[in-house]
């Protein structure tokens, strides 16, 4: 008879490993943690309060919030003990402002108090004078001559530049039958993660510190507050469990730098600090607004020929990865598309608005609305089907890209445009646009996507994994990049499961804490399972082979072939005998019952000379693909755009696991209705108009349309079991899409996101204003 | 500029790792312990005091030892806790003798006393009456009807009896254009080791056992100890320190149950044990005597057709290893060469003789002076040359051996007999016979031999290695195969140091001990180079692909290619940066720092149903083998003779150090010459003769030829750098090299050995009477 238990299959819908405990509350995030006699820290940013984004610090004044009952220490840039700098690339953000605020969430002060009410009276009660500054709010004024300097030690605002040129570069649009042409402006979005930036750190009584923060990179937080804070940084433990949310607001110094300073002024009291919904909005991360200027030339036969791309990205006061979103952003500039003659032209420059960073597809949300939308009106100047252009000139392998990169792994953009191609939604286009209720229009709207995946050139991008078998012979998997609700962890253990041929019940994932597993970089680039995802594959084979041949030693068989290990237990199938994986623990030793795997992605040495000004994060060799299509209906009389319902063709290479796979894609998408249709985290004159979820709108469950999520599978090689993460890719299809179904649908275009009922509907206004006039 | 150390390397003449420290008397063997407060041990063996082999025991007096100051306590058989039985594959013997004796050798108590003086004088006084049993001293008689039983619980005195049979079997012989034919009779010979078994055991607080002793086999010695005694395996840590010399005596209990023993009777003081010469030689192991009858076919055109072969070893009181030792000569009976037809009987006898059981060349030594000497007879009469016989019928990949197995593993025997061809000394071998001195006579005699290497069937043969980069940077490799001399630990040292690009003075070597190092079987049977070996190089490949990746992390390259490991440290040519091996050591945790590697040896899964009746150990699928060529002088009138050199080609695949080949061959070629010309330690009535070196004589440096030694390299696939192990193979030579030299210089051939001047004068004096006679 059949085991009654199955083993974890991969490519199997397996339920979550996390399902259960999130579903009954039971999961700890950071946020869930108050240690016994916790404090409270908070941070003084006074650039709201005063109305200034850049200004010089005049005074601090403590006395009155120290003075106050339960107020432990206040303190400012002068009790930071090291360099007072952090960055991810670029360690140019204080982590207490000194001298001068940059813009107006820059922390001046942090005060350590026994409760938070406290701690919010104290932090009203620090006095703060600052000399405003002549700001700079937008790219343009800021890359001006004599424009302020947002960093007086540079030359100027801009943080970096680079170019990428291909073949003839601009020069070869001159030589196409049509050139299209067109300018864009994306917004600043926000991450939106439910659980807010947080943290408890603590000294231990052997000097080390000890962080818990909601954070995707638990390793590199260590060598930041090693740098910014004079501590070395073997000597700082950072635990990460999973988040309450991510997609790259997370990833880099939030409350790290301030928790960890905080922690060495309580005499071992643990401290906890979490941001407020308010404070997020103003001090977290967010997406760099963009504004592209666009050529996209053919011949007449509809193949692409070159292109002309200029980007500029709004980093705000700090260079956080400021240069690497630019850098991908122009990498994805050219589509995925065969563009013989390529010439991308990128700026990422400082001003005094918050500060930009990663987010869910890095830089290539915004250069995808612009060459999307592109190919559209290029598809209508040549009188050309938008699917059939994009069929015509999707890369194929072999092929090279926009970047110069010659593709040797595995692209699906062809496939899912198949897809789409066969999809009763595009098939049956006209009879539902036909069908359109009163008052509204029907249009059906395509994108073609992709995103890299890692770190691209010039950045160590490796994982270093390791599995257990516990003493109770169980297995275990330190997890070493955080989960930030992905379900990357949950992957691990279906991998884990399937190699070693185990079912759920025994197979556990710890989440990453740096005193456990091994560095092996950030939860971002769509790269955690990919490439931690190897690394445990190799460690996985490797304890499965040991458990084997331990199983061989203790049943003294000659041949470990004929062992098979199934869940619970290792079996000799020729001479019945069999061995429980507890008591094959119970002969090893700790030593033997760890293995660890490791990963270093692949990467590209030649892109033939095309790109110039780059610092690290370019080029990338492995991407996911896409090709998404959008049903809208235009309400004529609001402007209001409904996405009525929506599919998403992905190739992320072979699937771990479907339903998963179909969460991410429908996350993405979610996310990127938000973006295309509502979201925009505005300033004025620096300051931050939103406060919350009321003054920023985003898309909730009953908001979205109904998402279809189809695989399109392929072999990555270089991928475990053959998957390429699809984390991002999905988040750049629903503007584009979206846009173009609004030209389908009412024939206008729109160049300015999100595309709000107020913008929809002045355009529709002008167009109409436009046929007036040509009519009369 | 190069640096200045250079990494060992394979294939070159690294100075042996233990020179200095053997050289200096530094080298700690376990007769070198005295631990503080170390009490002694002795065993009480009355068969030789008493004249009995086989006897009752009917009375133990211990109050007069007892009595005696300074004697802690006399133990008998029912001071053992658990079974009182030990034995590798049969557990036949006890540690103390309950019951009856079955040898002179056989210990009935065990004299626990605080001096060595005070030991001996107290198992004099030991007081044993035993009443004489009927007993059995040569295998014919002991499987003649009714005779007495060694074993009552048996249904004889036959420890195993096996068949080989392939082809035609036997009947073949009748198809033959010739058949020869003779019956062989070789002698027991000692180890001749010069550190006697001995070791040192205490019990510790915690209850478990160490013990240090003097073994081939520390990790088997723990389950030897926890059958006999009643301890769990996993209680007892053995220390296996560099032997003395080994040879196959120290594979198996020796002093390992007796002192455990004591050691759980001393209330936790440390007890040692050192037999005394004269014990070794009562109670150690040796080889087995052997009868064998040979028929050996062919056709007139020279080529093999059938052998049938009846080989009897007297295993003495014990089973040890006489099955397998039985089963290993079986499987040699036919030679290194192709004969279709094959027919070989197999029995192992129990005796009232001392205990017979592993020695170098297990088996096959016996069987090779039959075969190579039926080779020379068949040559004289077939008229053909005897090399060209033997090249004519050598194995060549892919045939069959005659033991049914399908060479699919390398085979040397054809290349070793092109070397002894172009060897002067066989070219030109006219010449130099006839410039023989006056009153003697020169020959000239060849042996093809060939010797398994590892278990062979039905008993898992593998290893599991551990190399640790140590805190201060250093290479250590944990061995778990005993170095009995053989500097199989030195030949560890160089693989690591190869592999991981170490010099000798960054590498350093544990020897085995069961609480470190991993269960890898014994340092026996030609394996522990081999298998060990395999699993040193997993476990230093993986080691080195960690170094590398570690050096990457820490010098965060994106390319892990660009780095290099080289002595003492890991350096990035493109950056010129380097990271020292101590400085990556104090980053990585201990966990991290060590490696394991498994190997398990190939296995032969058909022989076509040629063998029946084997146990364990049969067949075997990889062999080393060798051409032998030896020139002697034999004196007419005293019969004397004297080997003047001596050629050796031996292929042990590829040679990971040739001056360690060249030591093994010469130290094979030494005893093999000792078997051959004088080694017998012979009883009478089951006593035996000699009690010393003066009585066992052996040769001596200065009794011993110019042995030239050549290498016959090929690439063995399954082999560590392509090796195969030497270890025993060039012990089966010079006793049928010498008695064919004998043949060739006088005309006499010798059927028993050894070949001492008494029956070399005989034989000489019986032809002289034959020629007188066929004259007259």
């Amino acid at each position: 008879m059949a085991d009654a238990v199955s083993a974890l299959a991969v490519g199997w819908p397996e339920t979550r490993a996390d399902a259960r405990a999130k579903a009954e509350g039971r999961e700890p995030y950071a946020a869930d943690l108050y240690p016994e006699g916790v404090l409270w820290a908070g941070a003084v940013r006074p650039g709201a309060r005063l109305g200034i984004a850049h200004g010089r610090i005049q005074r601090i004044g403590t006395a009155a919030a120290e003075a106050l009952p339960g107020v432990l220490k206040v303190l400012t840039a002068k009790d930071v003990p090291g360099t007072n700098r952090q960055g991810i690339v670029h360690k140019d953000m204080p982590v207490l402002a000194d001298g001068k605020i940059r813009y107006v969430g820059d922390p001046v002060a942090l005060v350590i108090a026994t409760s938070r009410e406290e701690l919010e009276e104290a932090i009203r009660l620090v006095e703060v004078d600052i000399e405003p500054l002549p700001a700079v709010y937008d790219p343009d004024t800021a890359l001006a001559d004599g424009a302020p300097k947002v960093h007086e030690e540079r030359a100027g605002n801009i943080l970096a530049a680079a170019g990428i040129r291909v073949g003839g570069g601009a020069d070869a649009l001159a030589q196409c039958d049509a050139v299209v042409e067109g300018v864009f402006e994306t917004p600043v979005q926000a991450h939106g993660f439910l659980e807010t930036e947080n943290g408890v750190a603590c000294r231990e009584a052997d000097g080390s510190l000890t962080i818990t923060a909601s954070t995707q990179a638990p390793f590199r937080d260590r060598l930041e507050i090693g740098h910014a804070l004079g501590v070395p940084f073997e000597h700082i433990r950072v635990i990460a469990p999973c988040l309450g949310g991510g997609f790259g607001g997370k990833d880099g110094a939030t409350v790290q730098c301030l928790l960890a300073l905080a922690a060495l002024n309580t005499g071992g009291r643990p401290v906890k600090m979490q941001w407020s919904r308010e404070e997020n909005l103003l001090a977290g991360y967010r997406r760099h607004a963009c504004r592209i200027e666009y050529r996209l030339g053919a011949m007449r036969d509809g193949r692409l020929h070159a292109v002309h791309c200029r980007l500029v990205y709004d980093t705000g006061a700090y260079a956080h990865l400021g240069g690497e979103v630019m850098a991908l952003g122009m990498e994805h500039a050219g589509g995925p598309y065969r563009i013989p003659h390529v010439r991308i032209e990128g700026k990422c420059v400082y001003t005094n608005n918050p500060v930009a960073g990663a987010m869910r597809a890095f830089g290539v949300a915004q250069a995808t609305f612009a060459f999307e939308s592109m190919m559209d009106v290029l598809a209508a100047k040549l009188g050309a089907d938008p699917l059939e252009l994009r069929r015509q000139n999707a890369l194929r392998p072999g092929d090279t890209n926009c970047a110069g990169v010659v593709l040797e792994n595995s692209v699906g953009i062809g496939g899912c445009l198949e897809l789409i191609a066969g999809h009763p939604h595009w098939t049956g286009r006209a009879a539902w646009k036909a069908a359109a209720p009163p008052g509204k229009r029907r249009g059906v709207g395509l994108a073609s996507v992709f995103n890299a995946a890692g770190y691209g050139a010039n950045v160590r991008d490796a994982a270093i994994a390791k599995v257990e078998l516990t003493a109770d012979g169980r297995i275990l998997v330190y997890n070493a990049v955080a989960d930030m609700g992905q379900g990357n962890a949950s992957a691990f253990v279906q991998m884990a499961g399937h190699i070693l041929a185990q079912d759920a019940s025994r197979v556990e994932v710890r989440q990453p804490d740096t005193a456990a597993a091994y560095p092996s970089g950030s939860s971002s680039a769509s790269r955690t399972t990919f490439t931690f995802g190897n690394a445990l594959i190799a460690a996985c084979t490797q304890l499965k082979a040991r458990l084997i041949n331990r199983a061989g030693l203790l049943l003294f068989v000659d041949d470990d072939t004929a062992l098979e290990l199934v869940p619970g237990k290792v079996v000799h199938a020729p001479s019945r005998r069999e061995t429980a994986l507890a008591q094959l623990a119970s002969f090893m030793r700790p030593e033997e019952r760890c293995c660890l795997g490791e990963f270093v992605a692949p990467l590209c040495r030649d892109t033939a000379g095309a790109g110039n000004g780059f610092f690290v994060g370019f080029p990338h060799v492995i991407f996911s693909y896409g090709a998404h299509l959008a049903r809208v209906e235009a309400d004529l009389a609001t402007g209001a755009i409904t996405a009525v319902d929506y599919v998403a063709a992905t190739d992320g290479g072979r699937v771990i696991n479907p339903v998963m796979f179909e969460q991410q894609v429908h996350g993405g998408v979610a996310q990127g209705l938000g973006y295309a249709l509502m979201e925009d985290l505005a300033t004025r004159q620096g300051q931050v108009l939103a406060t919350d979820f009321a003054s920023y709108p985003m898309p909730g469950a009953l908001d979205l349309p109904d998402i279809v999520s189809l695989a399109c599978e392929s072999e990555e090689r270089t991928g475990p079991f053959g998957m390429k993460g699809i984390g991002e890719v999905a988040m750049n299809g629903p503007l584009p899409a979206v846009a173009n179904a609004l030209a389908d649908a009412c024939g206008v275009r729109l160049w300015r996101a999100p595309l709000t009922p107020e913008r929809v509907w002045q355009a529709l206004d002008q167009a109409a204003g436009q046929a007036r006039e040509s009519a009369a």
